[in-house]
């Protein structure tokens, strides 16, 4: 399997990224993932400094090959100091997703960090390369957690055309060695792992949560608003999350306005689920591609895996056949 | 490339479906994608017998290859006679999408057919090898026309695994070599292709709606069911309609129960529109594949290209690089 330019640009051996997860993708999970030869992001989510500071000190401590910091941007926008904080541990990368990252490039790309835009239409795309953007990650609506409507597969070559010649990266729903290959066959120069590396052992997560990504399928994920808003968390449009379905999303998806009303009165009981890792009335993030995980295993095993499987799914269907080529 | 065993099985030089969209998907366009190489499926859409009568006619006129006849299943059950006349006319393939395929399959497989059920969630496909298919049909959101809510990417390998050992064809997003190559990788032993096919010369469509899939971006594609509320059609649940949104998508699509009360004034302007192919106050379904539409051609040229263009990208990927394999 080739390697692309944007894996020789970084260094990188494995054309997996770790998704920046907001509390779960710590110093572990990201410095794991790049000691294999994928790139770790840490996630930053909306910038607790003290987590921050923790997680970016155990990353520098467990590893020296390249890795990253990813931020929620419209978060970011509040808190701009947490961007200064990261940027003096020295990210090979700095990723921002969800909002407007034009206030911020010029102080990563100032303290050398290749910038990483996340956006979830072909106009978001143009944006993000105006606003200078080096990578541009097209994220489909099968990812965990935050994003949008588009789709992973025809969004990945839309945005790869519309961008060139910078690359593009894939992110939503790419979970095995298989949707890896495919991404990459769109043409991404590689992919953004999120669901499948949260059932990692690193991944700052309750081992609950963790286990329950095993056991259910991605036709019950949904994207909704009501996490956010039991969370108080003011997401602007157009950005929903995908998580799993569970009791408290049945109780409240078709009413997000009583749940706004009823805040107050639901959140504690919803914040102790969380702690206590109950899936039931909890949250848990994941895409579609959770059907495709069928074991909680240390981060390296699966990027490895990963990438080893979508090496052997090209090459069997590169071979030729016996009958010649389907296009002859 | 390598010929998958469906491919094999049904003759096919090329792992290309031509979707069968309803009124659009003629014997023309279907011939010419199965003297092609691939398999056209005329899609008999609602029923009428007039229609399916000539343009079955028409397939079997203009081809001795392998072809095939799509229903929606729901409808279907409301006039059941429409698949005693199309299985007269002996298809290689019956295709069921949308309800319950039990009461038609074995019909379908006494007359020799190959039976093919279209499936939006791991659940459906499931069903749909308890009913019996042959061949399931992983269909995912990002499609144009009916659909539901799973995405491509992450079904697709998903449903491999459940229905394994049956052989899956992917549908959703798919329009060019890239994506084809993509659903290749993903498990799939062909792919449906509607949208880039309704940009052909030989489809049944207005020559101005043809021209606007030029035009458009799959940004500007929603789900919705204002479609089939002026047009009188009680789609059963989950099923919504991709479509370019325009001026009457916007005028309606917060507003259904208005659509809906006021469907006897608003329909005959909707139906000249239709009639006129005016693309601002008509229909015009189209998956989030439509970026990658660039021009009205014939049939065969587009999937002789899709196939030639997916063989070189995988064998471009497959190519081991200079600095050794990603996986080493």
């Amino acid at each position: 399997m080739r390697r692309t330019p944007l894996m020789d640009q970084l260094g990188l051996t494995l054309p997996v990224i770790a998704a920046p997860m907001g509390g779960v993708t710590g110093g572990w999970l990201a410095a794991a993932v790049s000691e294999a030869g994928g790139l770790g992001i840490v996630g930053a989510g909306y910038g607790d400094l003290d987590w921050v500071r923790r997680e970016l000190d155990e990353v520098v401590r467990r590893t020296t090959r390249p890795w990253g910091v990813g931020f929620i941007t419209w978060s970011l926008a509040r808190r701009p100091e947490v961007l200064d904080l990261a940027l003096a541990y020295r990210p090979a990368v700095v990723m921002f997703s969800f909002g407007d990252p034009a206030p911020f490039v010029d102080r990563a790309h100032a303290r050398g960090a290749l910038v990483f835009c996340q956006v979830q239409t072909v106009a978001m795309a143009r944006e993000a390369v105006a606003a200078g953007a080096d990578v541009v990650v097209a994220q489909g609506t099968e990812a965990g957690g935050h994003g949008a409507r588009r789709a992973t597969l025809p969004l990945v070559p839309a945005v790869v055309d519309a961008v060139a010649p910078h690359p593009v990266v894939a992110a939503g729903g790419i979970a095995d060695g298989r949707t890896l290959a495919a991404a990459l066959v769109l043409g991404a120069q590689a992919a953004v792992v999120g669901t499948r590396l949260y059932a990692s052992a690193e991944a700052l997560a309750h081992p609950r949560l963790k286990q329950r990504l095993v056991e259910v399928s991605g036709d019950m994920t949904e994207r909704t608003r009501i996490f956010d808003i039991v969370r108080g968390l003011n997401w602007p449009a157009p950005f929903t999350g995908r998580a799993v379905t569970n009791a408290f999303w049945r109780r409240w998806h078709e009413r997000p306005e009583a749940l706004a009303a009823a805040r107050e009165a639901v959140a504690p009981a919803f914040e102790q689920a969380q702690a206590a890792g109950d899936p039931e009335e909890g949250l848990l993030w994941a895409g579609e591609g959770v059907d495709l995980v069928r074991a909680v295993e240390p981060a390296a095993v699966i990027v490895r895996r990963m990438a080893a499987e979508a090496e052997a799914v090209l090459a069997a269907l590169a071979a030729p056949g016996d009958g010649g080529t389907p296009s002859a």
